[in-house]
C-alpha cells in the first residue's frame, strides 16, 4: 500500500505529520513524501524543512494520496495536474486542511460533500464542493479532513477502513492519542467570536498569509 | 523567545511537530530545529527526514527546549550533555514522549513528577523520576508530556503560560484542534488489554524497536 504525502513550499507541517504518524508505522504501508521537486521543502512558518523523498513524477500510481494544506491562495499547477492524473486509480484520495483546495481544483470534489479548514469553507463551496463542518468527511474513496490537527483523526479513520478496528486502536494507543486540550476552543462554534474573526482575516483565502512563498530561482 | 526543538536519528516526528505547530506560528517565538549535527535527520519510521537548521553547538542559550521522543533505548551523550548545560538558564525545559528519557539522563527529573510514553513509565522511574500518568505534567519550569500526540496539548499549555488564554485559544482554533478520534483507545487504561501488551513488548525500552539506527559513517 503506497501512501503518497504531498507537500509544497508553504505547506502546514502538522497537516502531513498527523496522518503520516498514524499510517507510516504500519508495516504494510509504504509512506513516501512527495513534492513537485524532490528535496527539502519549507513549511508555512519558514522554520521547518521536510524532505520530499521523491518528485511527483516518480510516483505514478499511489494507492493513497494525502494532500497537505497550507498557503493555497495560489496553487501549483503541477500538483493539480498530478492529482487529476492519479486519482482515477487510487484506493483513497484524501486531504487535510486546505489540501482540499487542491482536490477541488483537480475536479475531485465537484458536487461532493467535503471539508477543509473552517476559515476556507466559502472558498471550497465556490470551487464546486459542498462544505460540511465535520472533522473527517468520507464520501466513497474521497476523504477530506478539517483544519491541521484533524489529520490525526483522519489517519486513524483510514487505518480503521484499511485494516479494521484493532489496527486503528493500536495506532491510537501507540501515539497515546487521548487528547486533553487545555481549552475547548478548537472549533469556530466554540471559540470566542473575536478570535474567530481575527483568524479568518489573518489566514483566510484573501489574506496575505495565504500567498505561497515565491519560487526559488532555478 | 528562542525555542529549540531537539531531534536525533530515530526520533518520532509527531513528537516534535505537535508542539512546533502550536508554538512556531506565534510571531514572538523563534523556533529552531536542532540536532547533534545540522542537516536532514531520519525519523523512527525511516520514511521522513526533517532538517535540523542548526547543530546543538550553535544554540547555547535557548529560552525553551523541547526534546522529542523516539528510539531512546540508547542515548546520544552529546544531547544529554547539552541538556544539562542549557537547562539552568532556560525559561522552560520540556519533553514529549520518551524525550523525557533524555531529561532524566541529564538529571533534570531527579525526584521530580514527570511523564513519558506510557510504555516507558517504569524506565522513567528507574532513572530517578516519579512517573505520573497525566497528559501534561508541569512542575516549575520543567514540563513533560505523555506519548507522541500529547505534544499538541503541551504546546497549547505552554502558549497559555507564556502569553495567556487568548493566545492559547488562538493557536488551538488556528489548528482546528477539536479532537474526535474514532475510538477511545488512546490510553492504556482505556484500550483493550491485548493491544496494551502487544505495544509494550513491541516498542518498550527493552524492545528491538527502541534501539536507535546505527550512526551514519563520518
Amino acid at each position: 500500500m503506497q501512501i503518497a504525502f504531498v507537500i509544497y513550499p508553504g505547506f502546514t507541517i502538522l497537516d502531513v505529520i498527523g496522518p503520516f504518524q498514524t499510517l507510516a508505522d504500519n508495516p504494510g504501508n509504504e509512506a513516501v513524501l512527495v513534492a513537485a521537486e524532490a528535496g527539502p521543502v519549507v513549511d508555512h512558518t519558514g522554520r521547518a524543512q521536510l524532505v520530499a523523498e521523491k518528485s511527483l513524477f516518480e510516483v505514478t500510481a499511489p494507492d493513497v494520496i494525502v494532500v497537505a494544506g497550507g498557503k493555497t491562495g495560489e496553487l501549483d499547477q503541477r500538483i493539480v495536474d498530478w492529482v487529476r492524473k492519479v486519482h482515477p486509480t487510487t484506493t483513497w484520495t484524501t486531504s487535510v486542511c486546505t489540501g482540499a483546495i487542491y482536490l477541488a481544483a483537480a475536479g475531485v470534489l465537484d458536487g461532493l460533500d467535503a471539508t477543509t479548514h473552517w476559515a476556507w469553507a466559502d472558498k471550497l463551496n465556490e470551487m464546486g464542493a459542498h462544505y460540511v463542518h465535520d472533522r473527517v468527511v468520507p464520501r466513497g474513496k474521497v476523504v477530506t479532513a478539517a483544519g491541521v490537527s484533524s489529520g490525526i483523526d483522519m489517519g486513524l479513520t483510514l487505518m480503521d477502513r484499511m485494516y479494521g478496528p484493532v489496527a486503528a486502536q493500536t495506532a491510537q494507543l501507540g501515539i497515546e492519542y487521548d487528547p486533553q486540550p487545555p481549552y475547548d476552543a478548537g472549533s469556530p462554534t466554540k471559540a470566542p467570536a473575536d478570535i474567530v474573526e481575527f483568524l479568518k482575516a489573518m489566514m483566510g483565502p484573501d489574506s496575505e498569509w495565504a500567498k505561497p512563498p515565491a519560487a526559488s530561482p532555478a
